[in-house]
């Protein structure tokens, strides 16, 4: 069976180098757990960072990339899945994780948060502040808030019981 | 050549009356313009509401629509264009639109905004809280505010020629 | 209600002047009976040949393009979609085409052809030789043949008969 | 370093018992190769039978489904991306192979081999018949013909030495 995929977004170029270690960190976690990173793909910000945590942790992780060539993947990614759909691949990035880590970020990082709530995804914040609009999905218990990588991973342990023991 | 082509994105299901009030004028003004109006085509909502505007002011819209078939559009839609993507298909939505106007809505109509800005489009605010992590696009000069339909009709007339007067 | 919508599909830099000026007749035919023109919308080939037809003759194009940029149109195209999905664009082609009508091509027509006939799309083949393995969709009714863009109007009005008095 | 990965392309619901051996072996030859398989990710068909193969010799398969939700790949599936793009999904299982094998198949398989060509990917045709309209790609020496799964791994072997020594 797959195993749990764990979609960890965040900044690119623009990501602080605080938020770069916890992305290293929840990547590295995430191995730990025999969980799947996936995101982007790119080698920069939260998305090289997590890359390198989890493959440096002997974890296998899966970047859907913008562009056509699987070469712009972060040397960390170890199955990189060129679309070719620039940022229409957003969707897939939240259609594909079981739930979603997100931290500080742009434009690009918001879409995801609203795509995957959108979607009934659960999304787990991370120093992203959530917009106005986003808050009724705090409600509904799609969003929960988390101080620490550590955290992050005990709320997806959690949430991953409630999973495999729901319905379907 | 092509005309211009303004987005009217905001709520579906969920919009109130006094935004689908706006919506509508806003449609009207824009088929009045000569412009063309394009946004998700469905019958709900902001996109509902601005087709009938521009519909019936004599004026040409065109729906891009998440499902696989162009029966789902509003019936004051004129060009639907059924992409079976989902959400994905608001990508399309924002590259479609010279220029982008948001109203009030939910979290696809914010990870419009997000796509818009990431991708350089200038996005007139009518009524939508700009998240406090989209503010650095303000100071880019790429977020405009209205307080009517009219204002958002005449920003974007001078914004227009701009575009018009510009090298490309 | 939303007029008919024809995709007219073939070669782009490589269509010969033959298959051009069919395209051109084609898009001109499309436009005197009312219904939209629709295809890839770049200025080559059967795109760009085609568009002029429909434009020369007061029609309406719609261009749904590969790339991000409006700009990359045909001149002749009113209704410009960039979609930035690249060939993933042809999907897009077939599901917001009526019909589809097929001139020579290459691998982009051949690709058009199948998820045509995959997606329950009529196609009506001018010069296009349908490969062996779509033959089981002639046999559905899905594959008519032409010999003149004349004759594949009269194709398309009969057929456009028969969907408007079908059940749905 | 991302390994290689191989599409293996053919029929869904409607393949042969044969071609589904063949897939089954071309999955399991593939996993012994330390190469990924890819593909389109259901339960039927070559899909199926080539994901079986890879995970019963221990190989990780990746499975690029046309809907929104993970659960509709095939049990064998390591990686499931779920795309929520329907047939437009052809065109990322395309850019995530390093290389294709195309076995018989229908009117998606056809499009998978097409846009592969057009997008300079090598394929391996495994009893597929080429359509004439791709028949110049072969001349370019992006088409090769095997006549067995056992000969379309040492095709993909020596091709495989041709990228490791080429320029990039």
């Amino acid at each position: 069976m797959a195993r749990f995929i764990v979609g960890v977004m965040g900044g690119g170029e623009g990501a602080s180098a605080d938020v770069c270690r916890e992305a290293y960190a929840l990547g590295s976690l995430i191995a730990k757990e025999g969980w799947r990173r996936l995101n982007g793909g790119r080698p920069a910000g939260v998305m090289g960072a997590s890359a390198r945590g989890a493959r440096e942790a002997g974890g296998i992780t899966v970047g859907i990339l913008p562009g056509k060539d699987a070469r712009e993947a972060s040397p960390d990614v170890d199955i990189p899945i060129p679309t070719g759909l620039g940022d229409a691949r957003n969707y897939i990035n939240i259609l594909s994780s079981g739930a979603v880590i997100i931290l500080p970020g742009g434009a690009g990082t918001l879409s995801e948060a609203a795509l995957a709530l959108k979607n009934g995804k659960t999304i787990i914040t991370l120093g992203f502040p959530l917009p106005e609009v986003l808050e009724k999905y705090r409600q509904k218990g799609l969003v929960l808030k988390a101080s620490s990588p550590e955290e992050a991973i005990c709320l997806l342990r959690t949430l991953r019981q409630g999973m495999l023991s729901g319905p379907e």
